[in-house]
């Protein structure tokens, strides 16, 4: 499998996909020209109606994959989405709400029409809520659940789940959880998952049998009972898939 | 009803349930001697079982309770938990992960005999999760998703979403989405109904057919395509009701 699954799109003050756009850049090569985009998470880019958000959503992507030298066109776009997943070279799923995106996947027949695909080779990249949609389920998103989604189950194509924009500071003034209290909190009921919390500016890439933490920060481990511990970008990552 | 919804249990540096006891005895007067306590969403007070945390965070509880003079018990000390409901004088739920109660309160049936009882007169106490549960759904919550629920419906029975914990501050170096993001997210593709971001130490209590706000701060009202607005504690909230 080919897997680039980014944290976050954009640190503050940079322009969108600023950061990660050397690493798509790589990920994607020159054999790949097109880009299948799934912008379901993408709410309330337009307060008119979901579908005008899309709409602005490709645009805004499409002008940084058009920089990069690939043509992009987002899903909604088509008038058969699973076909359009069947005939694609390379998807990218972009951040936003993950129960709207998951939402959807399952309501369109896309989760499934993707899987096969990934599984089967295509490269897959995606960003915030389109990592969470790598993982088992979407148990450790950070997101609001504002939709019930028919499953809470996503792609499985890792076997652990991601936090994305994984980080260490509590808000001041507030009495509710720390991001590690939630992780805990997922770990003291699904014992046997571990989750990794990808901090800001990283991601994690897999090819073939290979995955590999890229980025600014090491990445922090969650297992339950354990001590949750750090790796860095050098580290061997095999212990995830043996657990 | 008689409802009072606590965004928070505990402010920084005080002890447990220290800012609303005095609003719980109010609430509860002298005529009511005992407390029927939900623990469910009390998952990892211990690292053992989740029913050896119920049994610490019914402990925290019940000591907090006895030094208002009331006798408070855990539902999941009885062999049957809506039986408890059907005899309870009173109803308090706990804080915790929204998801692993709402799981539980779907699973064991207590949702729809609490229901029943609340809207007979049974006062009903709740924090963080516990008030998030009065509402709709669950679909304005913090929490992670760490279970999957058979739905995300509660007792809907304020017609309004609760956001608890709301706050202003945004962690810094953080990419994610800021509160009122998240929230200006759930009223896009929730378009009719109304969501109150109740800050720490403030309450919603509910008399009858009058709801009012109680504590230190103003409470933030958010509807799709309005602007967001503040209403403070003298204020008419009647509107919650006819929108």
């Amino acid at each position: 499998m080919r897997l680039l699954l980014i944290s976050n799109s954009t640190m503050a003050g940079e322009a969108y996909l600023g950061w990660p756009r050397n690493y798509i850049k790589d990920f994607l090569g020159n054999s790949v020209k097109t880009v299948l985009f799934i912008p379901y998470a993408g709410v309330n880019l337009s307060s008119e109606s979901i579908e005008k958000s899309w709409n602005l959503y490709e645009k805004k992507v499409a002008e940084v994959y058009a920089e990069l030298g690939y043509e992009l066109q987002s899903i909604h776009q088509f008038a058969d989405p699973i076909k359009a997943v069947e005939e694609a070279e390379s998807i990218a799923v972009g951040g936003g709400n993950t129960f709207y995106l998951v939402y959807m996947l399952h309501k369109t027949g896309v989760m499934e029409a993707m899987k096969k695909r990934v599984e089967a080779g295509m490269p897959y990249m995606g960003w915030s809520a389109g990592s969470n949609v790598a993982c088992p389920t979407l148990r450790t998103t950070n997101d609001m659940p504002i939709v019930e989604p028919a499953s809470f189950n996503c792609l499985n194509i890792i076997p652990f789940q991601i936090n994305p924009h994984y980080l260490d500071a509590h808000p001041e003034g507030h009495g509710g959880e720390t991001r590690e209290q939630r992780i805990n909190e997922f770990t003291a009921v699904n014992r046997q998952t571990t989750v990794v919390g990808l901090r800001e500016a990283c991601l994690l890439q897999m090819e073939g049998k290979t995955l590999m933490l890229k980025g600014k920060h090491p990445m922090r481990i969650f297992n339950f009972g354990k001590e949750a511990f750090e790796v860095n970008p050098e580290d061997d990552l095999n212990f995830l898939f043996n657990s």
